[in-house]
Formats: structure tokens, C-alpha cells, sequence
């Protein structure tokens, strides 16, 4: 597979846009719509009632029985000149050695995404790029604050727990090998639990403009634990919290923090560079504690758009209407990158597909 | 009274749009605006103030002494070829009787919104529908987890209360009874708290379209429950928690998760036809307590508009904009089905009409 | 120094807004770009890394080692027929006297945002508009209820404390007094802590159409309060409160609770005329805790636009779109304040600016 090849054979004037039906594929194909792409989805078979639904934003369906059978459809999709845009659930489901090696345009830089699914990786990105990050631990410290522990590849929050006792991870962690949850208990991340309140920076790394936006923030909603706050009963009723993300909340930054902020996503596009190149391109996320006004911790990061970023479909984000002066949210800005690539010619096209 | 008739003599081509000034009618009126349709507002005297503010959105004002004085400006109302579109308010002020019975054409079916105002014909509708419901005790049962208790017409949650001791529940209702809160015992519904977090989904069945539509979704704020979780002396200082909805906050959904929610949706309409003919026409609500990724309990529908579809006003809901590819909040989409019907006809009319 | 002298000497038809880098910045420069005005930005040096991101927005950049350093140019700003659009960050960077006196135009009255500055001239003012206000302590009276500790000046909610403790207030104001946190003891507001939700409210008063506009609303997001509440150790582990605000959030209130929103803005804004002539001109806001649906208890004014506004920036808030039927923002609201007094003329640009 050589992906330049491919896009050398596209005809740039009749480009589409595939995703899969899944995480943010509707904001992607609204936002293809709003910049004249066409849009192709892949879309598994007991997903496509909900799809339908929205039939009008989609202009080929492309059903298959599991997500990893896309490689079955790359012929298909390369006919119709397609650039396949990913999000949170293209490694999950397709699988990351697929992903990594479909002959077909990915935009943005697909080894950043694998570099994602992997905690400890993930780490290592923002801690080398002078982000402020959690302390970490091995199951061999002692414990001496109150920690997240993070299972690999546990997507939306799933068996995450917060502890301060040594002996409570060490049970919990046997637990989950013993039923098969966890399988390298070297993959499970033991993180300081960084008080403060979370929230969840949106950037976007334009090439096309040599810039980093920040388009939007969100809080995410959380069972049980955003309810458990809210339960009376929470003192005399015991009730295990849990950590699923279900939802996202909008939310704005206080002006003077938008310096860190700002500062955190050139820091982090610019040692992605140096440590998984090309680094990062288009969409990605830093996942924060804001502790004080001026101290910013980040616990995670995302390589590719987020679901939060839905929460702005349509009308726009609040500093996407800053830097666009029209409504503009993380599917469209996607759309408008290719859109321009594709109107500079094949050279530049080149510069945001992997 | 034969609403048939009473349509069957109105002039589709200068259609108007009647509501009482209370709950979404600004939002209802705007929609009008928006969908070129004139508007007429029956607000009382002490509410006048607040609505003159806004009277570039009405076309007419009907100043009463009471809201359930509206079968005194019957006549005038449909001079104007009005439609009345019901909130959360209507039955409340008018009386379930009266709302029932009165001669001019009502977006929507009325039974319904009586319906809604029994909590137990509510859950009814819900279970027989096949929709996942918290488990209901009756006073006699042992309380064996948390329970809400629910009085009857409580309008916004007032003297709600949540707790596992069937002594409590029993000690409160008497109370209750005794200072003419509860008028019969019978009515108080004992609800599983169910643990997890709140969202409510917005809904719109299309009869012109045939389809149902997601239209947004909020969480509600609650005094004091919402303020008491951020309260440091929560421990120190012993405060009644109480559940009065406020306000509202916007909130958008995993996307995987939209598959349960449209399906419940289907599901409710489905079952409202067969037992309360013709079925759920319009706005509706799922009040619902989301336990995991997919795991939706519902504790309570509204069979019209609910308040928390204004923070959309204007700008539009995320899901609004995936369906109509332009700025679509409830208010105009309930306008937005009238217009439609006026320019079919007196038989798509009447199919939205009770 | 002559305000009047300085406006009649400006050309009305090539006004220019200006406003300090920070706080709310971005939001005025893009509502003034919403309404055909030309922008100045005067910015901090180690601010302008942030800022020129945004040099979409501004037309002219004036670089100042300190914002103090705004009377050095004033002349050059008076060529430009400036305005200055003062915000959270004016009084606190350029100092109570310096802003008082400067001679440049100001939207709004400067002598409100003085008043603003002191905790007991800005509650006095509550009071005596017949606003409900909390209940004050001094620090001889015995403490029956939470109160919540207010240091002076202290922007953003640091080193506020939540009690009911008389000792614990002495000995902590007595800390602060000796770390120079606090240099008079009298200027400590210590005030009941009303429990309910907070909900801020953004006014805007307008000369112009000699009405108040309910423009929006918004909860603050604070850590590590707000983080607090999901923290599921919280009654293991022991930390302290902290109130900083770093963000915000939005929401709308139940319709029927505007009508008392409303008559609080127009009592706050005829008691502002008595005692601080000419009174609030343009964007104010009241900070209040909702305790039920008919009982709003405000414990803080703010006398120019606040950073909640900043959630509505270009998409506009639901209540922007009741009253103008386009996307309405504070900082553009601003604007078109200025742009309609200008075009007015000379008089009624008077009315405006102080």
C-alpha cells in the first residue's frame, strides 16, 4: 500500500468523505454537507435503522456485518475517491494493525491514534512534550495519595476506579485477570487522581494554515458518578461509582486561561512531530484538570476529534465562530481542511493524509 | 364541540398560533415568527409586564383574569383561525375538564396530556410500551433500595422526596394528608431511585413525515439538590434536600446510545395509539436516568413540550440541525408541522388536531 | 478631563471600539466586527502570543508593558474616536483611580464599577433597590447558619471560605491579615450562605430603547469545589474547598421565573440612578442563588459585561434571539448600542458614555 499513490490517482475536484457509523459520524457527514463533499457510510447492519434516519446528509451507504470488513470495501471507497475521516471508534472496532495498513486516505496521522489506545504511550507523548501531567505509579509503590486506575484499552471509563489504598489494587487488579478483563497487568495505568474540575480541550492542527485552534471545550457526563453527586441517600446507601461516559456538557474557559491552553497544544503538535511523524494532524484533545487558574494538568489526550465536540453541531462553537466568523464545529473544520487541500492541489492534500 | 368542524371552517392560508403565557410560550412564539405564522398570546394580568417585553413576537394579546377564563375568548380565538398549542402549564391552569372540552382546535392529542397528569396512567403507557422502568411499590410493600416518592400533580418535583424507609414514607404521606397536600393516598407514587444520571430526551413525532424525530436533550437544575452537592458543610449542617426544577442545561448523547433512545421513542408512539387513540402527536419527553452505555430507564413522559427545549431557542439543537440543516428548536418544529399541513391541506391538518 | 468635550470632537461615523486583552476581549472585538465597527486591542506584551491568533478581529494592536500603562496612549486611542469597553479585568489591572479619571470615553458608568469593586457599597446597593439579599455578619456577631467568607478584591472566589464557625473565622482572617492577604479587616464581608443553585443573570440596560434586556444565563464552573462533588473519596480523604472560577456553563430558567428575574434588573437599575448617577448603562449582572421558583436571594453585582457572557459568542443566547430575532451576544449587544447612538447623533451618544 502506498497511500501517496493512491491520492495521486484521485480526481481532487469529486473528493468524499467516508466514516464509520459510530462516535461523531453524524457531525462529520453534517459537516461534509455544509462544505459541498460528498459522503460515504460505512455502516454496520444493526446500526443502519438509527442511520436512515438521517439518510439525508449521507449519499452512499456502504453496509457490512462487522466494522473490521471495511478492508472488503476499499476498492469501492477508493472508487469514489474517498478520505476516510476517523474517530474514537475506528481503532476500537476496526482494530489497530487493520487500521494502521487499510490501503485507503486516511486524514490525520494514523499512528498518533494507535499511539493512543496504548496508556502508557500516551503518557510519554505529553510528559515529553512539557505537558503538565498525574503522577504516576507502579503496583510496586506505595500509595500516598488518591489514584485513577486505568485499564488498557478500557474505552468510555469502563471498570476505572479511584483508590488510595495499595491493597484495593492490588485485589481489584487479580479480580480483573483472574475474569479475563485484563490480560498484561503491565498495561493498567495507577495515575494520581488529580483534584480540581475536569475539562476538555478541542484543538484542531491546521497544516493548511500552519495554526492551532482551539474550537471548543466540554465536560463530560459520567454514570453513575455525576448522579451519585446528587443521591441523598449517597451516606447511608453504598453504591460502587462508575466512570461511563454517556453525554457531554458544553463549557467555556475564563479568557486569561486560553494563554496555557493554547500553549499546551503547540507543546503538544510539536513533539508529536519529533516522536510519531508527521505528528498530529486536524483533530485532537487534551483530556484536563483545571486545579487553579494558572495550573493545568492533563490526564489523557485523544488523537483524532472527540464525541464532545458534538455538543456544537450546527451552530458553532464559541471560539469556532472567534477564528471563522461563521458556525463552526470539529466535523466541519475537518471538511474545510480537505476542502482547501484540495483546492491547492495534490501537494497539500499530501501534507494531512496518512 | 366537533374540532373537525370547527377546522373545517378555518382559512388554512391565515392560520394562528394561540398559547398561554406561561412555560415555552416564548419559545413557541418565536417558532411562529420563524415559520411566518401569526401569533396570539392569552396571558393574565400579572404576567402582562414580562410578556409586553417581548411583543415584537405577538401579534395579538388576550388579557384574562385567569388562564382557564380561555373558554371565554373561545369564539375570538378562532376567529383568528387559532390553533393552540399546549405546554406544561395548560392542564395545570385550565383543569383537566376544561382542556379537554374546549372548542378550538389543540396541536396534538389532548388525552394524552391528561394522561401524563396521573402518575400511575403515566408509568402505565411506559411498562405496556416495553420501555425499561424503575420498579413501583405500593405502601404496603417492604422498601427494599432507595425510593422516590412522588405526589400526585406535584408539579416540578415540590414535596418530592427520596428515601429506604418505608417508616418515612408512611410518617410523610400522613403529613401530607393531614395539611391537604395529598387529597388521597392512592395517588403517591413509590418510585426506585434508580442510580445513575438524568437526561431528558426531547422528541418529535412527525405525522407529515411519518417519523420520529430526536430533537435535543437537557438535565435539569434542581433547587436545592444541584446546590446542596457543591455545599462543603454537607456533613455539618443538616439541609432538607428538595428536587425544583429551575432551569435547564444542554447536554448531547453518546452517539451508539441514539439507537435506544429512537427506539424508545418508536415504541412509546406505537403503544400511545393503541391505548390513547390517535396516539402521541408532536413534542414529547422522556424523562430518563441512563445507568450505563446501554441500559435507559425511564421514570417519566410528558406528552407535549417540555422547558427544557428553550435552551435551543434561536440557534437551534445539535440533532435539529442533523434533520433540517438549519436552526430547528421545537418551538419552530411544532410550527413548522402546521405550515406543512396548511399547504397539504384540511386532511393533513386534521391529522395533527384534536 | 472632559468626557462630553472628547465625543463631541470624535467623527460618529467612524467610531472605534477598544478594549483591554483579556476577560471578555475576544467577545467584544467579534461583536464589534458584527456590527461594522473598527477594533483596537490594547494589549500586554506577554499576552500577544494568545491575541495575535485572533488578529482576524482587531484592526489595530497597541502593545503596553502593563495595562496601566493605557493612560500613555490615550491620545493615540482619542485619534481613533475610541471607546473603551470596559470588562472584569478594567478596574482590577488599571487600578480604582486611574480608571476613574481616565480621559477617554468609557462605555457604561465608571463610577458603578467602582462601586463594584467594594463587597459592602455593592451589597448596600442591592439592599436598598429591595433586592433580597443574604443576611451579613460582622465578625463580633455570633454565627447561627453557613456563612461564606469574602475577602476584598479577591477576583475569581480565592481564599473565600465556607464556615459556621465564629473561631474559624477569626483565625483564618487573623492568617490572612498576617500574610498580607488582607489589609483591613473591616473590608471582610462574611454573609449567610443561602443554600439553592446559583444561577448568574446578564443584563443589559439600554438608553436607547429605555428598556432591560435579559440577555442570558450562566452557571460558574469552580475548583476545586466543582470537582469535589464527584470525588468519591471525599470523606476519606481531606481537602479544602477552593472557589476559583475557570469556566462556565450554560442554562435557562423556567419562564415563569423571568418575570421576577426581570424586576430585578429594573429595581437594580432605578436604585443605580439614585445612588450612583446616571445609573447602569448597558451590561450588569446579578449573582444569585435560586432557593425556590419564586424566591431568588442575589449575594453579588457585577456592573459590566461578565465572562459567563462569553458562552453565547457568535451563535447568540436563546434570549438574545426573543428579542432580536438574530444571533445576540453581550459584546455585540454592546456594539449595536453604540452603532444605533451614533447614528443617532451626538446626544444620545452622550447617554451612553461617561
Amino acid at each position: 500500500m502506498n497511500i501517496l499513490d493512491i491520492i495521486r490517482n484521485y480526481s481532487l475536484k469529486d473528493i468524499s468523505i467516508a466514516v464509520l457509523a459510530s462516535h461523531s459520524a453524524l457531525q462529520i457527514l453534517k459537516g461534509a454537507r455544509d462544505e459541498n463533499l460528498r459522503t460515504l457510510l460505512i455502516v454496520e447492519k444493526d446500526r443502519l435503522e438509527l442511520y436512515e434516519e438521517f439518510s439525508n446528509l449521507v449519499d452512499k451507504f456502504f453496509i457490512v456485518e462487522k466494522f473490521r470488513d471495511i478492508t472488503k470495501i476499499v476498492d469501492l471507497l477508493r472508487k469514489e475517491n474517498a478520505i476516510l475521516i476517523p474517530h474514537g471508534s475506528s481503532v476500537e472496532y476496526v482494530g489497530s494493525e487493520t487500521f494502521l495498513n487499510m490501503p485507503i486516505p486516511v486524514f490525520g496521522n494514523r499512528k498518533l491514534m494507535i499511539w493512543e489506545s496504548s496508556q502508557k504511550l500516551k503518557m510519554k507523548l505529553l510528559r515529553e512534550a512539557g505537558i503538565k501531567v498525574p503522577k504516576e505509579y507502579s503496583i510496586e509503590d506505595e500509595i500516598d495519595r488518591p489514584v485513577i486506575v486505568k485499564l488498557p484499552g478500557a474505552k468510555g471509563g469502563k471498570y476505572f476506579f479511584i483508590t488510595n489504598s495499595r491493597e484495593e489494587i492490588i485485589r481489584r487488579i487479580e479480580n480483573y485477570v483472574k475474569s479475563g478483563i485484563v490480560n498484561n497487568i503491565e498495561d493498567v495505568l495507577i495515575q494520581e487522581y488529580v483534584i480540581g474540575v475536569p475539562m476538555y480541550f478541542h484543538y484542531f492542527y491546521s497544516p493548511m494554515f500552519n495554526r492551532v485552534e482551539i474550537l471548543g471545550i466540554d465536560i463530560r457526563y459520567e454514570t453513575n458518578i455525576d448522579g451519585l453527586k446528587r443521591f441523598p441517600l449517597i451516606d447511608k446507601v453504598s453504591v460502587e461509582p462508575t466512570f461511563i461516559v454517556v453525554g457531554n456538557i458544553p463549557v467555556v474557559i475564563r479568557e486569561k486561561m486560553l494563554q496555557i491552553v493554547l500553549k499546551y497544544g503547540k507543546m503538544f503538535v510539536e513533539k508529536s512531530r519529533e516522536l510519531i511523524p508527521p505528528g498530529a494532524i486536524g483533530p485532537f484533545c487534551l483530556e484536563s484538570i483545571v486545579v487553579d487558574d494558572n495550573n493545568v494538568v492533563v490526564f489523557e489526550f485523544s488523537g483524532r476529534i472527540v464525541a464532545g465536540t458534538n455538543i456544537y453541531i450546527g451552530y458553532g462553537s464559541p471560539y469556532g465562530w472567534l477564528y471563522w466568523n461563521e458556525p463552526m464545529y470539529m466535523g466541519r473544520r475537518i471538511c474545510r481542511e480537505i476542502k482547501i487541500a484540495c483546492e491547492r492541489g495534490i501537494r497539500n492534500l499530501e501534507l494531512i493524509l496518512t
